[in-house]
């Protein structure tokens, strides 16, 4: 990451802070690692953003349904899912710091070292044995020895005497139930997924779904992430957006287009450039996967994955039947109608899977700028802007009486009334009106309007946009109408 | 509770399971206990419950702002809020049948069985003596003596071979972080106000709240309850939506009772009787409280709290500010603008609090009729509908077409693609007209259309009104509108 971005992105995280969109998790505490709370706008943000993929998803489509799976679930879920045995990463203790680190990033770590220094046939050996011993034979004794063999030390302590390498579970733990001995333990979800698979029989039921068809979710999930960093980007707590669509066997391949696709198209939809994103097709799938890509997006801290499209075959659906003995199956009548023989089979899924926080980082930080401007007079200003899409807007208008008497605020209180009922409005009267539409524009308010002594006369006042910081005359009784299409388009 | 109360408490959550409303938690795997997922209908109207819920209180009232606070806190957290030492319950087993109780419930149990066996005397002496020995002493020598001298037995034993009374705190924890010998114990947050606290001074400063101002807050929280039961209204992982309003301290009493009135009007605002409710003011109140009050419902299952008012006194800040270290206070402008002393304090608190899940077998529970109907020959006939206010119905109208031909699907897609960019909808073909009414009444869903052949002729329609069953032909173009004004009433 250059400094350029380093800089940028910094300076994102302190507007995210100094507005109210996110604080470090119990700051007064001196924070919680790797965990943000979500302040006044950025709570509303983040609403929005939830509510645009909800909407988009179950409102719009009639063949997906939503769910609202709890975070708890019976502990056999994650033995079936895979979680339990493999949701871990390799890890090595230094006994003199005490810091643990994942093995593949101390390796690497050393191996971009090695490059510093111009060494890079050794270097890349190394990244080679690595592969060799970790990735394909997992083999952590001789992963240990290429350790001690290129003498990594810790960063902290700068000694080698490492403990042996050993598997760390990702997944948070707790105890359920009333007789401490007999306590079960049961896990924090790591992903909303599961929650769908084990529903799908009933939700497929009760709604009375024919396939192919999908199942939605929103809802947090939580990871003990070893190396937790880049703000948001990678949280301990975090929320997903999940869909689970469901297909019959053999058009798998046409659907992972559709959904590839369609999810690019959602993301664009919202107005973001084209040019910024970037499909990332994994080379290298989990055995269950057939095919599987991420949607990169370009954040100031490069090119990352927002959401990932997978297909998972009949995995997470026949594991479930394996372990919990009961059939996972789906009946398709329209096998029949086809002239084909009737059918009961296990479907195959095609995942679109996003991250809400990063969503919102993407639209937080593609939204920020800096921008210079000049005065009337010549001189030069500048001022901050969140140029956020108006659907997602926080705040979708802001009410401004020019002063605070001669009938000003009461008119702009009525027009205050006509529109909340509607949108999010703000209403302020104190402070000059540059200052009033300056503090607007860090928080991305699309719209503003100003109640002068005009508008006693004609009925009219200035709407002002936010980002061609244009302004025009408008009937007062148009102003409702002007924003709800803007954040309806 | 009668077995008529209970019959329909029964069919009720039979009801909420057969049309996707709520299942038991990770079903497939015989479930776990006191949790429970919300399938396609439950998922869409618990939605349309907090949105409700959030928009009443954040964008309607522009002295209340939102936030979105994490699930996990720093630990200190609860050392300052009282629930590390305070949030528990005391405790015993029965060391042969490992069972545990919570020891009032024991006790009351046996109490009861006095009462049925005549011995009433007994009974009340038995209470009384707990009442002086746990509720006043908190003696739990003396309450154990009196579990031995009663000869109270464990129900699945049978035995009195019973453990000492020990605490048994209902938070569950589990480990954070990456070193395991160092890993801290956190907490799933018991209750979301906390994350409401610990910002206070965050969002007052960002947002520039001025006293008296709102954060509200809608979000997960988690009690390992020993008695959980009744459904979803007291589950080990529940919803809460809360708001803290922050108030000059002498000026609580008036907010209490401003809060204590508005919150009874939201509930009525939905078109719920007013003769369900009723306030239970607590007499008991916490050592920190100054008034607190239950809001009551009359659910299936008696009169029972589904939100509380509170007023907090500076409590919680003061506990954060002492173990924080950091000043928790407001500067009040506004005094030395009424020609009093500038002052710095920390502001007195209102709590508004309120389950989501609560709410919704609130709204489940009480839209729940099982109809006797006439037939047009006079042959009695019957349904089973949900009467759910409009605004909160998971499906707002249902489109269906008379048959499957002469163009009837064309129009009815088409009055589809006009609406579900609005509101909710339900598309189906099949089946005789009746049947399809039948299940949009097990839903909840307000309004059908029906397209006929005289639509193709003079583009009306039939509606139908879901409580009334009543039906009109309106013109194809109405129905949008129609709806929507239902639906924003």
């Amino acid at each position: 990451m250059s400094s350029i971005q380093d800089n940028k992105f910094q300076a994102i995280i302190s507007h995210a802070k100094e507005y109210g969109f996110v604080f470090p998790s119990s700051e007064i505490y001196d924070g919680l690692s790797a965990v943000y709370d979500y302040g006044p706008y950025g709570s509303e943000l983040k609403k929005n953003i939830r509510d645009y993929w909800w909407k988009s998803m179950t409102q719009l489509h009639e063949n997906i349904v939503g769910i609202d799976a709890a975070i708890f679930m019976h502990p056999t879920t994650w033995k079936a899912s895979g979680h339990v045995d493999n949701f871990s990463d390799p890890m090595i203790d230094n006994k003199d710091s005490k810091k643990r680190y994942r093995v593949d990033h101390l390796i690497e770590a050393h191996a971009d070292k090695l490059k510093e220094a111009g060494k890079e046939q050794e270097a890349a050996a190394l990244l080679a044995e690595m592969e060799r011993t970790l990735d394909k034979e997992q083999d952590y004794a001789a992963v240990k020895k290429l350790i001690e063999e290129f003498k990594i030390v810790c960063s902290v302590s700068g000694t080698a005497n490492w403990t042996e390498i050993r598997q760390f579970n990702l997944m948070f733990d707790t105890k359920v139930g009333s007789v401490a001995e007999e306590a079960d333990t049961i896990y924090l979800r790591p992903e909303t997924a599961q929650g769908i698979f084990v529903n799908f029989l009933n939700v497929q039921k009760t709604a009375r779904m024919k396939i192919p068809f999908g199942i939605a979710q929103t809802g947090k999930a939580f990871r003990n992430e070893i190396v937790a960093r880049q703000f948001i980007f990678r949280m301990r707590e975090f929320e997903q957006m999940e869909m689970q669509f469901f297909v019959r066997p053999g058009t798998e391949g046409e659907w992972y287009k559709f959904w590839k696709e369609a999810r690019l198209q959602w993301h664009l939809s919202l107005g973001l450039e084209a040019s910024k994103y970037r499909y990332h097709d994994h080379v290298k799938l989990a055995h269950y996967a057939k095919e599987a890509c991420d949607i990169e997006f370009e954040f100031p801290i490069g090119f990352k994955e927002v959401e990932g499209i997978h297909s998972r075959g009949d995995f997470d659906l026949s594991q479930h039947e394996k372990f919990s003995r009961k059939k996972q199956q789906y009946f398709d009548n329209d096998l029949n109608e086809e002239g084909k023989p009737y059918g009961n089979y296990i479907p195959y899924v095609i995942e679109t899977s996003i991250g809400l926080d990063r969503m919102f980082l993407l639209i937080l930080s593609n939204s920020y700028e800096e921008e210079t401007l000049t005065k009337e007079d010549g001189s030069a200003d500048s001022r901050v802007v969140l140029h956020i899409p108006a659907k997602l807007a926080p705040v979708k208008l802001a009410i401004l009486p020019l002063t605070k008497k001669d009938g000003l605020p009461e008119i702009a209180k009525e027009l205050m009334n006509e529109c909340k009922q509607q949108f999010k409005c703000f209403y302020e009267e104190k402070d000059a009106i540059g200052k009033r539409y300056r503090r607007q524009d860090a928080i991305g308010t699309p719209f503003c309007v100003t109640i002068d002594h005009q508008t006693k006369e004609d009925q009219t006042v200035t709407i002002r946009h936010r980002d061609s910081m244009t302004q025009e005359r408008v009937p007062l009784s148009k102003v409702r109408e002007i924003v709800t299409q803007a954040i309806e388009k």
